[in-house]
């Protein structure tokens, strides 16, 4: 069992090594065995043509979230795969994205997660998402 | 039928009103009826953990190539749904993402785009990836 | 609000008026407002090359389930696209798909669904998958 | 390099030994390396509600000429993930899938194929889909 503190400070060490999360200023807010939470503020850099977060930055919350989510417990976590849902015009001041394990296999570990605007409630889920990582040794 | 001109025109005209494509200095390079081209020019800024492309900018660039591509022909194109899958690890000076129409219809268009590393060409291929646009009025 | 019983008839109604259905010998086992609980049981004419389920009949259960789902609601269902994920070896005597939805939407609706292997719990979870369905009028 | 003659045949072997298959019918027309044919020919047997080719069988479809592309090459080929997105109403005498290699790789191998209704031509194209299959020994 992993603990909770450990995990948070695994996650943020490795968030640190990434330039682009560095620029998107995106925080981990909180990390248990198989789950992780992201939070991202919102800057008016971030915008597609319409004024709304670009669709690749909700793709990247959700890439990120998942694979933190496997980073908890596999090794050697490498995304091959991932898919976004656009459910709600993604505008906010801070999006929060929850990523967690579906199946933690040897050679494969499914994850998904889920982007919300502000507030975790139903009505301000605004996009989902699932990843298929390459894990193990 | 559009011309390549007017096309390549009129989506160096919608690239230039996204924030967020212009931090990232994205280039469109092609565009005809039911196709687009963009260049994507490495800085270090991009990086994920690794020193790759961070996944995010990939799905940016596969969503964009693909909305792009749509906008050429259909008008109020939105993103429901995108996938993107990752071949070989995406490192190279310049990024090329070419996206096309599989199928145009009245509710909903389907594209799909890949992602080279400097040359089109097979053994370039790094990522590819299909997207769900909402269309029509 | 819709009632049980009403959703549980008109999909069981539905169900028979798929020749594809009625040869698998799909049966509707619940359904509520945005919810559908299928069930299938095994047959050796499902196999595939392995002696497991076929692959073609876990998106059976899983277009299935989501569509039905849609349908408690939604009229003018028709899906445009679906994903599988595949966790373990599908071997059961009974398999259980549950769908609900995502998002309903005026032109697009996300149902997900998951399969288990004769009991609902986590270890006999042996598939997952998402479908988008075009609905309105 | 693989000959087309064998690959055909092993396919054929491969495909006799899935009672499902059998059931539908499904008959293995052409294999080359990292490529395969398949057609069906449609019988009644196989309507969802509308009449239609049920959206399982159209991933059964998929999901065995990705499968059979990727077993021209690959050892222990296991579907772990796919993908079917739907063009057209699926209606014809005789339904063409066609498979091919993406990706090649020791651990993941990517596949696509797309299935036609008739005549492998544009306008015939009814769906497409992906497949993530887990390969190697």
């Amino acid at each position: 069992m992993i603990e909770a503190e450990t995990a948070l400070a695994k996650l943020r060490a490795i968030s640190k090594t990434s330039a682009f999360n560095e620029w998107l200023g995106l925080e981990v807010t909180a990390a248990s065995e198989g789950s992780a939470e992201l939070q991202l503020v919102w800057r008016s850099e971030f915008e597609q043509y319409s004024g709304f977060l670009h669709a690749g930055l909700i793709g990247a919350l959700i890439d990120t979230a998942c694979g933190f989510a496997a980073a908890t417990i596999a090794v050697g976590v490498l995304a091959s795969h991932y898919s976004v849902n656009c459910f709600r015009p993604p505008v906010a001041k801070i999006f929060i994205a929850q990523g967690k394990i579906l199946k933690l296999g040897k050679r494969q570990t499914f994850c998904r997660a889920e982007v919300y605007g502000d507030v975790v409630k139903d009505e301000r889920l605004l996009a989902s998402g699932e990843t298929i990582l390459i894990t193990g040794p």
